[in-house]
């Protein structure tokens, strides 16, 4: 038995996957604590910040499973595994004993660190992180962890742009990666405080943003892209655990 | 020479598709004119009431696929054929000819009408009409239509929900086709009136519909469907032809 511990920020859920591949699917998230970024827009600092780290709490396999059986009724749905960065904790033992019970499992991560169980995942989610979020990407990384995935695994390539500089870059991107799928989301520009549950959304903001990025998007023939807002945020803001 | 014309509403885009599972897509539309429903909230009145029929202009595949490709910048993209019914129009001459230049081809129709060209698209979603509609499901109809599928077309049901009866009739479109992908979506209680172009849009209407369905969908354990708004409608309203 795999007693090995992760660090979990929240469990919640069932509630629809908000973003990317998986919009619109019911799933229950695990949300892991600690990243190796510090993205000048991260809205989820809670799961970041090791001032919050007395908010994660360790926890094995069988234990996250057991919260995961509660909450989804023991009905089998896609567990989606976020952070922070989750592939900086011990998860291939929980996608073990997850897949077992027939549960499936999608994870999304910034491509910084590549873990031999991606390959045991259902869908991979990698998102780079842009020139505005104030990090820099290591593509040697993003290419490790894009050959991590699996046969059975789905992978999806995801940016988040706030600017022109975000958008070229996800173009850089798409000519790295023109055979994967990717998507595109306009950036929160009103992330919450971590400490903050509630913070009022720039509803009108975020639809100006899709309008220039589907813009941008069809006159530049960029076909291969998926444009997608954040569907959580729209609907509940930036309320946590929903 | 397939000759034969299409009765076509209007043609526009490239624009994101907005709904279902091409969602976020980049598409271009070609609405064809008549219906052979009339449902209560139908919100494109335009290319189904015959009152506007003088609107609709016989076209050639040949004419219309010239039309697509200035519009997609001769780049191949999906092009949405959509109503209306489409399945009125034959649409099996303009699918063959816009294969061969690399197109691909979504249709979206209720399913009272199985047509053998079905088997040629990449993308058919069948969105029988609940009971709000007051239209009346000849399930023998919807069933053809299912199978109508070609291999490699990929199959969806769509239900637009208003109240609890349509999600009774959701849940029995799930059980009658547990197999297939079911994409429950809420919806416009503002349709626009047919020579009306940006009615406004109850976003918060909407919005509390979504909650109320990922509640009920995540509440009874359907976790097969997908639930999703109509993303054209928050981003632009009622307009049309973006
Ligand atoms: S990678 Fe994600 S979790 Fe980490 S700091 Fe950036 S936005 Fe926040
Ligand atoms: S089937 Fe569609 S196009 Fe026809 S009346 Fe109903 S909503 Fe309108």
């Amino acid at each position: 038995m795999n007693t090995q511990t992760i660090r979990v920020n929240e469990i919640f859920g069932p509630t629809i996957q908000g973003e990317g591949a998986l919009i619109g699917q019911p799933t229950v998230f695990v949300r892991t604590g600690g990243c190796d970024y510090r993205c000048s827009w991260c809205d989820t600092l809670h799961a970041v910040d090791s001032a919050y780290r007395d908010d994660w709490h360790p926890m094995t396999p069988a234990a996250i499973m057991m919260q995961v059986e509660i909450l989804s009724g023991h009905c089998p749905l896609t567990v989606s595994l976020s952070g922070g960065n989750p592939a900086i904790q011990p998860l291939g033992g929980l996608i073990d004993l997850g897949r077992k019970e027939g549960y499936r499992f999608a994870l999304e991560t910034q491509g910084s660190i590549a873990r031999d169980w991606f390959r045991d995942l259902d869908v991979l989610t990698l998102s780079p992180k842009p020139p505005s979020s104030g990090m820099v990407t290591d593509w040697q990384k993003l290419a490790e962890c894009v050959e991590a995935a699996g046969p059975s695994t789905q992978l999806a390539l995801k940016v988040v742009i706030f600017d022109e500089n975000d958008y070229a870059y996800a173009r850089e991107i798409a000519s790295r990666y023109p055979q994967q799928s990717l998507y595109l989301q306009p950036g929160n520009h009103t992330p919450p405080a971590p400490d903050q549950e509630d913070g009022v959304i720039d509803m009108a903001g975020i639809m100006d943003r899709m309008r220039w990025l589907i813009d941008r998007v069809t006159t530049d023939r960029l076909y291969s892209a998926t444009v997608l807002p954040q569907l959580h945020t729209l609907i509940w803001g930036n309320l946590r655990g929903v």
